[in-house]
């Protein structure tokens, strides 16, 4: 993949969760610091999960000052730009939405370009794109949406299992990553603006 | 060990966590996917943490291919095939037992075959005993057991030097885990059975 | 810096988060196990996440006896002598404040001195600082303070980059340190003592 447009979709990424975290904060009504932390772990969680699996060390959001300022910058401009109350739970959910998709896709064909089975690739980029979402979520003492949300863990696995079938059959990283988050993210929007749900337990 | 039977303890050990976590998302409603998701990150989420630990990359789990499809496998058996409500609570209980006593012995025992110090494989036999069951209760948003169940930490201790010290006076990997595993689930069970509790504070 | 007094300074961080960990315990009225453990947790459990990032395996905690023996005795002795309970938040705060300080300049000032770039130091020793506290809340389940508090993480990233700002001047290790952590903990204080707090978002 192009060293830049890899770099792009990451920072991408990274963006649309700080922006979910940090409305998040807001609707918390942290102050200013506070929604730059939570937005910032958000938006940088999911690959400092990843890097601790794969060994990285230090992850790479701690050497690599792009990826930082992008968390900080777009809480920042959450904290003094944001919609209404009533319309924030809305964007929330799309931006997050738009990491997942990302996350999902890119960390399963890095993971699997850098010479991961196929198995660990797909695990890693659904860790990877779930794990920003949790932190927000366990940070601000709710269920994580990967348990309740409309098809939330789905979209992610689809995100991750299209990129990686996409690279087995001969695909180009970059593609790979762009078709399989287009889908994660479509499946998940859809989902959520139909209200569509996995099956629930019977009752008991 | 033979390194079929200490598989063994370890899927064992996987299961009956993915169960205890499984049955929680049941009791939660959660949907199916949700259910699985919960389910396999307990049964799964020691290992990973212990292999977080000791920098095995990328963890075992996400790798060897039984440990994860054991965790989904039986947290799909939950969904499908599960007590009474009334009963959940109880029978997650247990299986949170076995899984404790499995993986404080046998990551104890493994930890000390593989050359770390005595402290060091009782912590990681005890953190891996212990962390399916916080992650599973952190990601529902409750309390985890280890610091509200009756004796929950101290049979997790109770396995984990009980392997240690055996192996210490010469006995063999697989009879020291078993012992100490069932010294574990022993004690756990009966003072889950009995309600035995360990002194809170007096009253302030 | 002399060998000893960091251990010093490191085993006071320990000591002091332990003992905030206790009084959470405590006012949760745990049982002594339980208070022990949420205790040892948040000593230890920033420590813990700085050698998980920078690829220290198994994490000195682990290996090093005293630093688990103080968090564990420090536990121990608050479970038997603590204040009042209308008290026991204000003690929990000033102790999480030292071990907020202390954590934050010594992480960043060892990291610095081991040859991380400065951007790399700051970051360890500010997640080294906050990283025990959001443990200690997560098990309680309730907001971490580094969301909440009073210029908590402001205080934190003013100690790492104090302490590694002076060592860039040329500064020894331990004068930084100090420096950096008495800057650390006295605006943490003061800010809690006058309420202050950073703005936060317009009513929206």
């Amino acid at each position: 993949m192009s060293a830049l447009l890899s770099e792009g979709l990451q920072l991408a990424g990274i963006l649309a969760f700080a922006i979910s975290g940090a409305l998040v904060g807001v609707r918390r009504r942290l102050d200013i610091l506070g929604v730059v932390v939570v937005g910032s772990f958000t938006g940088i969680g999911g690959g400092v999960i990843r890097d601790v699996l794969l060994g990285v060390h230090p992850p790479v959001s701690f050497t690599h000052w792009p990826n930082l300022t992008v968390a900080v910058l777009g809480s920042f401009i959450v904290f003094f730009v944001h919609p209404r109350l009533a319309r924030i739970r809305y964007f929330e959910v799309v931006f997050d939405a738009f990491g997942l998709g990302l996350f999902s896709a890119h960390g399963a064909a890095a993971a699997y370009a850098s010479g991961q089975t196929p198995l660990t690739s797909m695990l890693v980029g659904t860790i990877t794109a779930i794990g920003g979402g949790v932190i927000r979520d366990v940070l601000v003492n709710r269920v994580p949406g990967v348990l309740t949300r409309e098809l939330y863990a789905i979209s992610a696995l689809l995100g991750a299992n299209t990129a990686v079938g996409l690279m087995a059959c001969g695909m180009d990283e970059l593609w790979a990553a762009v078709i399989g988050g287009t889908a994660a993210v479509v499946l998940r929007l859809v989902s959520f603006m139909r209200g569509w749900h996995l099956p629930r337990p019977r009752r008991p």
